[in-house]
């Protein structure tokens, strides 16, 4: 009845993982796994919700296009980012996987 | 700008402590922190909204009304409790701080 979020990890990730844990109407809740990628030069996102995002695992990088100094996640790091704040990933660990927990609302 | 989860904990935690994360129209995101602490004699939650749950540290043991089986949570478990789905924390480790997120929806 229960899932343990740090399970069933792929030995490999050559692309991120995205799978939604929860999904309703007003949110939906995804396990992201990462190992090594970041978001392509230039590349910002600019999303229509709000996102609630927590780093369970490894470590990563976050810039935002308003903030000079980028963010560096190790866990139990956590951030609210409001819906159209334009942000990057900069760096996700290449040598072990980073684990996220992400509330889009 | 980021916060971590697993900091901030007080030495001693006589009661459950709720802290609000996130909170809008639509969703609420709390921490907990139990130590010890279990629902009382007779006691079942029978919330009006949906939660979604996850242990990050510790260990506890949830029952539900309709289960036999009391399912017993370790660090990264999480498990979907829709509203009125009757349940209760039958135990939380004595000896460490437990740590949860609930997103209710």
């Amino acid at each position: 009845m229960s899932k343990n979020i740090f399970s069933h990890i792929p030995e490999n990730i050559p692309e991120e993982i995205f799978e939604t844990i929860i999904s309703s109407e007003k949110i939906r809740i995804e396990r992201i796994i990462s190992q090594g990628q970041c978001s392509e030069e230039g590349f910002w996102y600019d999303q229509p919700k709000n996102e609630w995002v927590i780093l369970l695992k490894g470590a990563a990088t976050i810039r935002f296009e308003n903030r000079e100094e980028p963010i560096h996640l190790k866990p139990g790091d956590h951030i609210h980012i409001p819906a159209h704040c334009r942000h990057r990933v900069e760096w996700t660990d290449p040598d072990c996987t980073t684990i996220w927990i992400a509330v889009f609302f």
